[in-house]
């Protein structure tokens, strides 16, 4: 599904430019244009992989006929000391290409794997873990692929394809009920509208105005009980803000049916992985 | 500095398209085209800030009839509460930019701040605060501008301004002498030779063989404090892997010219930040 | 809002270079560089006027310093015969740019004028008049623009913000009850399930299904009346395939919600545009 | 030929962006990633088939490995209910890309079927159809070569390739005479010159001051007569503005070279052209 | 005129990336951001000034408010010692920009004198002085603007804008007669058709064809003064093929219309320029 | 080496399109589609190969199905009259990439030509010949890789990859010691500092402030042989300006570590190379 994206080339192209520049001087020094050998990718601690495929493709971008052998696959649960996958071909490239594409495949399985920190934390019931957008600029389209692959589900990927009512959108249109006539008659008819309220009174109104989702903006976990009993399931229920590895079982508990959580990807930490040389052939 | 980067522009141009895309359909569905108003970016955590000319940008780029008015500027010490800078025009463009602006502020201060934890642990000696290549693919320029922010200094940009003679060359070459001999004779005459050595007796090869900067990778302290002796000021010394906030103390004491740490770019947080509409002007 | 598309400019650039390419051979060899004058869009036919804005960013591109006056503004209807706009300056810019700029805006007001056709003929009933994704590869935010400025409305933009589950999604599922629930888990939770069917047994398991919006594809009259009792408000309803203007009269008068329409934008003819000169200055 | 331009990608990659953005939520929900079928290309009309390779190459774009196998090819006179060729492989590609591939074939075919009609109207004369530079922005290219593959011929394709004086060259420089001069005297010596005039004494005064090619603008059928009489063979003779598919056979039988016609590309309608998947395999 | 090219701007900031790439270490390093001066351009050999537009964007695309001061403009004599033009801004920017922006001016006034040596040559005759297609890969509007520059006059730009039947033409088609026929049938009318030839039959074949050029390639002086005799008028007639300045009087002489020169572009030396710092303010 | 550079394929396709731009008329009218021929590129003078791998791209850019047989590699010693490779395939993409792949081969062995006449009349010495930044813009990558098939070495690559400090920097700093010192704060610990001197103060200054380079900018025989002395081994020395075919023996004697030759760039002519067609197919 990530392979699809047709400017997937773009981002890898920009990411090589950015490191090999003019060039790389060490390896081109040294190393031999003919030597080839192969690499091994080692786990360093457990984790939840995302992101192989943009590994593979940096290394191809700079040398097709380089050769992959994979042992995992994205969403896998991997361990710490694990090979995930080995490179055999010309050595130049796979020393040049080696840092950007750990780049990618390290941030990218650190998001998932705190996704799924999240969702283990959530239990088992039917809530689901959504991203936000806080993502890095330019790499979004990778951050929320990690984030499914952690098990997460995505919300709106931009301003596009989604209706958001935030305190800003209702203060501009007056009243909640105003906002979301405007947001009816004025956008596509395939989109939901979606409403952030952070009091009772505002999940009342909203409800009453025919919002489609019901957002939950940092209420107290008993607030949120309430809430959720007043919709009563004539609407779907986020909730956001403040969501923390510590509050999320009691979240969860409260029975709604999305929890979104910006520190998958802003705050995740790039998980340990190395590549290692492990066969140098002779020239 | 950071705004003579000439490829800038495209950076925040990629960034808006991919959030606002065809459009911001909740925005331009209920905010007035000519409704104006006020914003503020205040912190909600302690922070060195960093990337508020970017910050502007994102909103520039869509509106350049907008005005900011600026409290602090990159590189300052911001406590919780603080207004950073004000922002006044049409409030459709700076909602629409709101979530792109500040994801580029609020990681590139989270890169600053960390920065400065690390140097504050590091101590008043003349060790030097090191990034590394391990920054998000496309906007290494960003992250190690933020770690000159937050007090730090920057390795080499890309593989193209610095030797870096690693295992893999290493061992391709034959031996620590071979490879630096084959960097001097094939690299631009302006690049100092570094290499990297896990050993004493690395150490004491890279010193004979004429390398310009030593780096010590993942040694214990006390073999660290016998290579900085065996050194004996006839090389820069360099110490990496494994640097945490915890151990960094002891090892800034031993005496090297510099410390590198991959986290301060690939696993620093988002820090706290929020743009907030204190005014909406009547239309 | 056509203004904020932060890549118009790049497709008026690729016009432009398009049409002058390695330059105007003809008005570089004959017009002085420096001589000036004033020119007058002229409408030679009665049309809705769609495209103003980027007529004018066409010229604008080539020479910054040009007047623009504006009589008439998107939207308008303008009778055969009126001014709608004046632009006074540099003699050459205009002359190089005329053909580009009127390439714009005379297919943009042959959809707008063509759309309010539609509109004029479907009566003053609740119904709303939808383009199609049927557009010109490249030119979709500006065919999309221009059946707004006619009085239509917008389907979904693309592939990214709807789902639309047709007969091939519907034979690979299985059925309308098994795509529509794959579609409910599998997409974000901001979007609607549409679900376009071709019987009335379509229709029932549609709404069985929790469609939120039902297509009716090339029914009869009678076979779209009784799949509107069906539905009886239950879900949105919408109609496409082969809908002229002959017979959309008939149609919106069976109470649907929607009517899409592909010739909007696919068999849109130019309106009649001329750009004249009508004062040259001595030099 | 229409393969030979290198910037063909680009065209055919902004669209199927324009497009599919962020993905093809639909597609990506219910279609298996593996699941194989085929489809076929139907002509739901007759017509002359133009941009079968694009139609081909949007497919290709996404997924290298579909198979296509041709039963026409552009230039074609293809009869309604005919199969046009067939594709085979996986399912989610060929849903994902075929919007945006029938958009490209159906305009052009459309602008090649009503090229052909204008030819067929003009009769077996020496006079030859000529396209104008009223093309969709951006998609010159394909514009004229429908125009091709419909029979017709090409005029200049920008600005750049042949000179054409009309009234505001001839207004500046203060006589056909003084322009044709300057023109000659400026400009690259491979281009021939054409003059546009309106009056007899126009093309008087264009043949004395040794055009090559004169363009009889609006005339009268008599005055038309006149002026070839006039011209005599020693200048090319074009004639454009108000042809219709009516007034035609009477122009063409005056024995002019050229008639150029900006319908052909500025109102053209989408041929009809339906995709239908005949197959799905079992996964 | 070289302002007007759309695509100036790509060229100067892909020249000013690839000089600064991640940043001007040593006047980042050294100089103060806010530090101002004055530079100015000298000549420091006699030249045909050609590129100054360039030059100056160049500064101005780093710094928007560097203020210039023009002494001479493109196509001026100037003498060595001469000031050409003054620069006063920031010191940094000026720095930065200094070498790329005199690569163009230098290379561009090289092309531009040449041009004026081989015209002062040729005499004060009808015969024009031409370019060739020659030129540097990507900058052959430039190459052909400083042609301009010096007095000479541009050939076809490219494959695009004129038609040149050369030799292997020739052997596809069969003959002369045949291939002037092809080009004649397939391409756009408003193309004069030029055929080089070798030999005095050829001279007489083209002439015959309908050639509205003869291209006299490598010819003797007493061929050429035949073929001259020969065409009489009928056709224009253009000398390529081992032109020098040792041998162009000689061949101006002869009476042809153009004398085609690779030289000009392929092998011009760069002119000898300066840019000095003449005050540096205090900050 | 240079097919490591991920932008060769841009600065390739931008030369095509400026080139064959809407199309070759000449040959799209007179070479059959299909014909095939064999095709051979011939050095007509002695030279320096520098270029082939570019040659071959933009051949298959066009055409990837062309073969190449090579019997020269970039860096040998090619005679007058020698053929350095064949290509076979269709005629007409062989036809319309001829000039552009001769256009840079004849650019690239001029300036690999020109370096090796350099370098053989500095004699066997240890002195490396040097290049500047004085290339062609955006193509210096290909200039500088000339310049090693010639036998030279390159100086930096950009302002990025050494630090450079002249005159004005030395001004603006204050003195020779604080600029030094300026540039080894705060730059990269990777960068090598050089200074350039014109005097023997200079060369004092600089040695004691720890400059890593030397160099000699515009000095006298005498003057650089005294610096020689002076510097004694404690720096690289590099010399520069003025150097000439005439006077690089006798400073190559002084016993300096560099010579750097801006004319092997911005003043090498193109070699004479030539494509011949020798063999077209019956179609």
């Amino acid at each position: 599904m990530i392979n699809d994206l047709i400017y997937l080339d773009n981002i890898i192209q920009r990411a090589l430019e950015e490191d090999i520049g003019t060039g790389d001087v060490t390896t081109d020094s040294i190393i031999d244009l003919h030597a080839t050998g192969k690499a091994v990718l080692l786990a360093k601690e457990n984790m939840i992989l995302a992101g192989l495929p943009l590994f593979s493709m940096v290394f191809t971008l700079l040398d097709p006929e380089l050769l992959f052998e994979y042992i995992y696959q994205d969403g896998a649960t991997v361990r710490a000391g694990e090979t995930i996958c080995r490179i055999s071909g010309r050595l130049a490239p796979i020393l040049k290409a080696e840092r950007t594409a750990l780049n990618f495949v390290q941030r990218m399985s650190g998001i998932a794997t705190l996704t799924n920190d999240y969702i283990e934390r959530a239990g088992r019931g039917k809530v689901k873990i959504l991203d936000t957008r806080k993502t890095v600029p330019g790499l979004r389209a990778l951050d929320k692929y990690a984030v499914r692959m952690g098990g997460g589900f995505n919300h709106r990927i931009g301003l596009f394809d989604g209706i958001l009512i935030k305190d800003n959108h209702i203060a501009a249109a007056g009243s909640i009920t105003k906002a979301v006539a405007l947001a009816k008659a004025n956008s596509p008819h395939t989109l939901k509208v979606e409403v952030e309220v952070e009091t009772l009174f505002g999940v009342q109104e909203a409800l009453e105005s025919g919002a489609d989702i019901i957002l939950l903006d940092n209420m107290t976990i008993d607030a949120m009980k309430q809430a959720v009993k007043v919709i009563n399931g004539k609407a779907l229920v986020e909730v956001s803000g403040g969501v923390t590895l510590g509050n999320i079982p009691e979240i969860a508990e409260i029975g709604v049916d999305f929890i979104s959580v910006g520190a998958l990807t802003h705050s995740a930490k790039a998980v340990d992985l190395s590549l290692e040389i492990v066969k140098q052939d002779k020239v």
